[in-house]
């Protein structure tokens, strides 16, 4: 691709700044966690990070018709997005820009309105081990990932998992506690294309861990759309006044219909 | 299946009571032509239908929750039905209730929130010629469908179509025009089936057509849950206390790694 | 359905005339196991089963265009059946027949045929508890089968499990050992509809459990054709020299092309 | 990508040596017009055609693990291609070489081993247009490509096309005479991504189309494999000796079961 590519990074920022455990895993957040997997990359460009304070200033519609990836990360404060932006996020999700939704997203406005379904699950804080395994090795979002590697503790994330099926089902989990979980998917809505990862409990230093942040990476790089708001670009939507093959035609008249 | 299904069916009916022409065409409504296809039917239980006016008194969460399969006519109003009766039906339609939506229904509320996308579509009135063709003789919802027939007089319909990729991908229109159309889709949102067909502009007699009232029938059939309010009786959405298989385990435990 | 469901079992038959182990625990074969899920219910008309023994026999293309579903299980003796008869058989699944394949046939030529892939997986006989989770408590298939059950030992089998990407995916197995399977998947190919059933290792009494007579009863009502033969019937692949739309047309003549 | 791909074309090459008109349009054979797609292309290392003639002697193990995308192109003679050969290719495409299938390849033996159904189809040579609809304009194999263009002269394909659900339908065309056809899909199969497109009957210049040439370009580069031969390196298929995760477990144990 001839641009660099241009990420937002949402991070809610609370558990960071209202726990003192998850603020010694985090102390630049977890969006400052996310955003050194690709810094200093050259196949990257701008890189902005917002948190819930922040967020309305930094999301506007120019930054996210900017933007070529948003980054997703929201877990108690779901509520607090309003639901104008979500509209209108979502709509530049089906113009074209790739969404990364990660961990507790699963519950966000965002990705429920994608996805048109609740995103609901079963949970436990029981710092389990996942087993992930990675179903297709050929995809670009698991280039360098093994066959199945482990996060050594997680929040448990278990089936049934409220979500419409997957484009492309890349990952599931075994949890030490018997559930098992869709952990890795994407999906495409409209010209966006969306990717789910479980990992990622705010407790833990999931988002250091090598394969998490490969993930992360490729993912980025994968959800990147063609061209920036392709959509814009390409199809206005209106009616189709132009009449592609019916030149020759002797074809029925509306307007003699009703008479 | 043991009980009868209960088919509840909406219809905006504004063309039929202000203009003329449509009222001659379907003189008890588009509504009224839908529950012909299915009344006097053994199969059949509770028919119950509403417009536009009575909407919101027949629509009741009562209503819904004895209602398997709901159809969704509209086009002039869509934005005249409540986002907050739209959020009560969709979470039906997530425990499992079937919805058929018709025609000009893929501009409406419900059927954007339930696939995520836009429903746009490029659209000429101009009273085409569509030729569908049957691309899964062996569904249930084709049962007794050639594999080609045609509309002789509808609203074209062309691609690009806002939907995610259907879960069946049933039938595609040929136009007259040079358009082509996916216009049998299913897709599976939660728990509940929905299909969606292109055919039945409010202009021409469609729903009288006998392939249609067939792909209606077959359709509704389809859409009936296993089991009415399914999820709601099988998976209450709490956090999954029971540790499925966590007894012999000498697991992480999570309190101990708060210290 | 108007007609009764015409089912043809074919098992292997080897573990049980060769291991007395497996002999006891099914003294009339797998293939007796599994017609008694079906014999004696009126919604089933003939009912065939046949061996490795006698299968050339029993499997003609007479009996084959009088099935509805077939059900296979076979582990060692792949081989033993004709390639010229897996091209029979597939052609009448492509033509509409229903397929259920049991555990081991993951590796029978007719499976791999079907889908093109390996069908290659992980697998270890350790006789590890396989707890099964229900992805989709409305489809045909699960109706009374709950969010999750165990089958208290079984062969594990893992992923990467070499299939193109399910139809519905329905099942996902949970090991103690700690690999994830897709255990219950369809697929769809030609008119046929395929069904994937993971347990039912030789050596333990699966085919007896409960929930496993549940799912291969509704996947042999759910896999049957809306018609025999239904392509056969209706499709005869033949040029079509019926010009659908070209009467009125002024349209490229391919004799003057050629001059 | 680091490394250049590498690029395996077959031809048939029969019309063009036994057909004077298909000559003229197709002097260095329609090999010749798909190679000067990509050669002299930065981005692109060895590229190799061949023929039915030397087919044999170039598609061998060495060159197919040296290819990373095979583009094929046949019509009359698929069974002069042996079925060991066959086998040998699939293999390599369910190791994650990629494979683009033109026009009448959809009979080949290479289609349909890997797809498990017939390929079948309606066709007419009647030298129609076909308008062809983009149905994913961000999919990197429409990178370039408008909503719609028409091939002036083809030959039709009708469908039913006998061929599972793609993984991604990318187009659909329009036909003069009333039929539609899903002229672009993408399947995957083990690691292997393949392409099919219909465009391209011998006795048209659809090969030096610039729309078709694109298309093909980017298909190519889409189909690489992220790692030559993928699973060979990643996936041995072997028993699961190695217990992920059963150390810490009391679990069952085979051998007391036996006795």
């Amino acid at each position: 691709m001839d641009r660099k590519i241009n990420v937002t990074i949402y991070n809610e920022n609370f558990h960071e700044t209202n726990d003192l455990e998850v603020a010694k895993i985090y102390p630049q957040g977890i969006h400052g966690a996310i955003k050194s997997i690709i810094e200093n990359d050259a196949e990257f460009g701008t890189i902005r990070t917002c948190t819930l304070p922040d967020h309305a200033q930094v999301l506007t519609l120019e930054t996210l018709e900017d933007t070529d990836v948003l980054v997703w990360w929201g877990h108690m404060k779901h509520r607090e997005i309003g639901d104008e932006l979500v509209e209108i996020i979502a709509r530049r999700v089906l113009d074209g820009m790739g969404v990364i939704f990660l961990h507790s997203s699963h519950a966000s406005k965002l990705f429920k309105k994608l996805l048109g379904t609740s995103g609901s699950l079963r949970w436990r804080e029981a710092g389990e081990k996942g087993r992930l395994w990675n179903l297709m090795p050929n995809h670009p979002i698991t280039e360098g990932i093994p066959e199945t590697f482990t996060v050594p503790h997680d929040e448990t994330y278990g089936e049934l998992f409220g979500i419409p099926t997957p484009h492309d089902l890349i990952f599931l989990t075994w949890w030490q506690g018997g559930e098992v979980f869709r952990s890795g998917c994407t999906w495409i809505r409209g010209e966006g294309k969306l990717f789910y990862l479980q990992s990622g409990h705010e407790t833990f230093p999931i988002y250091y861990q090598k394969e998490i942040r490969t993930i992360i990476y490729n993912a980025i790089k994968w959800a990147c759309p063609v061209t920036r708001n392709i959509i814009r670009q390409r199809r206005p939507n209106v009616p189709a006044l132009e009449k592609y093959e019916l030149e020759d035609h002797d074809f029925y008249v509306f307007s003699e219909h009703k008479k």
